[in-house]
């Protein structure tokens, strides 16, 4: 397999985006990637979107993207694997540069949910239709299940959860392109309306519209480009059952469990090796399992590392979503796995201004789909 | 780029499946093909499906079958391209294999298209949304329009047309997984119900359920085989303006133009020494416009071509769509990508029984999205 690099990135604001239709999110973002890399082309390009023939009436992507970038004929592909898609969108511009079939890949991913569809049907698709959501479980309610398990195991308090919001409302109160750039308290997230018990409005991320890109490129155009280079040293992907239920417990996600372990033996590197990394906090739950089960912290003291500030941006042992997390830069749910990797390119080109990470030579992204059935985990380092 | 072949494959029945679910039609087809291929496990799969959230509501469709096949926690990942979504899936197993991240990769299609969702609505999401569907325009009025231009511009007729569905329809009855296995007349599609001026019902592909998978190795699996191997020599996708409107003309699909020319280069060949090929035959014009863009024949000529039988399977200059096609063989968009490259294969290893072409050595696959938006063209080789 070639080298890959990351040579440029841009997305737009998250949030509710009403002036742009998706395919304009998807160009501003995009455009602003190539500006950045200042490549003059792009070979091939793929688009991470869950459900835009759900969310707003438009399959067949690719196209109508390549179209509207004005770069037809390049090829143009979709991938979906629910909120993951981002991820995966990487993942396989990685895979297409690494085979050495293109040189410069555009990586994007981009969601539109405030249109009007039902935000709440439409991301249930992610579930198990026949066994889960025919009998009205929806997200939260998965989540819940997850929390109400992990508190019970490992006495998780309520208080940790909502540490989880707070922080990364924090660091998005310094990303411009954040959704929130509002401070919480504890308080105002244990004071939250209930959603599904234990978790409440602020444990949740939001429903957003918005785009990310990045461009990807074989070591001898990165080469050319005078700025730091930053290299993908793992791409990984693991699934687990589509179902909650039919897992040997709710506690850990097999999938990140998985997708780690490979990501860290293709880096040749250990959790302890990690510098920062962004994560998959679709609810406050979800991060801190996913820190336990990339192996930041012992299983069950997730929720006791974030309460003691082991993951905060200005001192933490690692901090996690600098960016601010889905929780406050939003999830727009096909653009989120993107973003990630944006943040962890900024970070590691030294670009990220005023969240910049001290040291941070090794990155890590975690993208996952649905309640942990597909997980993308990649590593990226400054070289 | 590591060499890539293809050695397996499976398929279920295409029709009117209704005693099966989608996630079972998939894993009947994935276990027939590594049955076939004889592999004890596969390092990853794809699934091509283009409307799962439309048709029947579920997204996630990587993680669903990869539970399902029991095969967890493989990475397992959707592509969607609309009714190419097939093709685009085994171009990305291929580019996983010839990248060297894998050795063995399932590359599946699927769809259910019958279990009451609006299918013609649904499919027309494969258009612009913006800018064709919310007129009204819906896809046999786009090919009609087609149809009328080529018969315009290059005296085309209706007969011609007519031949192109009575051609398939006499190859499909020699294929047992065909949804319709009788014989037409000209006669009957000439005056069969008027859908789209001038294309008619049985001018038309029919609305169908299926799956089909193949098993696409490295060279080192594939020689450990005791079989004739089938290598693919090239993997090409292109993209086009996603409106058909917005076309230099509508009798070229650029798309498949690009797309075959890049295929050809890869596997430095010329259209002539392709020996037999399937192409995506949604409407009875389609067939004609690929013939001639993937350079069979003159620019306005693939009506004459189909008339005189020059594309028949026994006795043509280039058998075209020895499957019966998506006209006779049926057309479950995610599959039909996948099930064009299980025709090549069974023709190319000499297991297509009665419909066997003779002294087959090279196929070419063409699968497209839309109304030629975009287009994925492999090649095939017997070694």
């Amino acid at each position: 397999m070639r080298d890959v690099y990351v040579i440029g990135a841009g997305m737009t604001p998250f949030g509710e985006l009403w002036n742009k239709s998706m395919r304009e999110i998807f160009v501003d973002a995009s455009l602003a990637a190539i500006q950045d890399a200042g490549v003059d082309h792009v070979d091939s390009l793929y688009v991470g979107a869950m459900s835009p023939g759900l969310f707003i009436g438009q399959e067949h992507l690719g196209a109508v993207v390549a179209d509207f970038l004005g770069i037809t004929p390049i090829a143009a592909t979709r991938v979906e694997s629910a909120c993951a898609s981002g991820g995966i969108s990487f993942r396989q511009a990685f895979l297409e540069v690494a085979s050495g079939a293109s040189d410069i890949v555009l990586a994007g991913g981009v969601e539109k949910m405030t249109d009007g569809a039902d935000v709440t049907e439409a991301l249930a698709t992610a579930a198990d239709q026949e066994y889960e959501v025919y009998h009205g479980i929806t997200f939260p309610g998965l989540y819940a299940m997850i929390a109400r398990a992990h508190m019970h195991q490992f006495g998780t308090t309520r208080e940790q959860l909502a540490a989880v919001a707070v922080k990364n409302h924090r660091n998005g109160m310094k990303n411009p392109n954040a959704q929130f750039r509002s401070e919480l308290t504890l308080e105002q997230v244990m004071k939250s309306t209930m959603v599904a018990d234990p978790l409440r409005l602020l444990d949740c991320s939001p429903v957003s519209d918005g785009g990310a890109a990045v461009i990807v490129a074989s070591a001898e155009v990165a080469s050319k480009l005078k700025r730091k280079n930053v290299k993908v040293t793992a791409s990984a992907q693991a699934s687990d059952t589509i179902t909650l239920h039919d897992r040997k417990q709710l506690t850990t996600l097999d999938a990140v469990v998985r997708a780690s372990e490979k990501a860290y033996k293709m880096a040749s590197k250990k959790p302890g090796d990690i510098n920062f990394a962004e994560v998959h906090d679709c609810f406050t739950i979800a991060e801190i399992v996913i820190t336990e089960d990339l192996g930041f912290f012992e299983k069950g003291k997730g929720g006791e590392a974030v309460e003691k500030g082991l993951t905060a941006r200005e001192s933490g042992k690692i901090p996690i979503n600098s960016s601010g997390g889905l929780k406050s830069k939003g999830h727009p749910v096909g653009a989120t796995g993107i973003a990630q990797i944006i943040e962890l390119y900024e970070q590691l080109s030294g670009r990220a201004g005023d969240r910049q990470v001290k040291a941070a030579k090794v990155g890590l992204a975690q993208n996952m789909g649905g309640s942990g059935a597909s997980c993308v985990v990649h590593i990226l380092e400054a070289t």
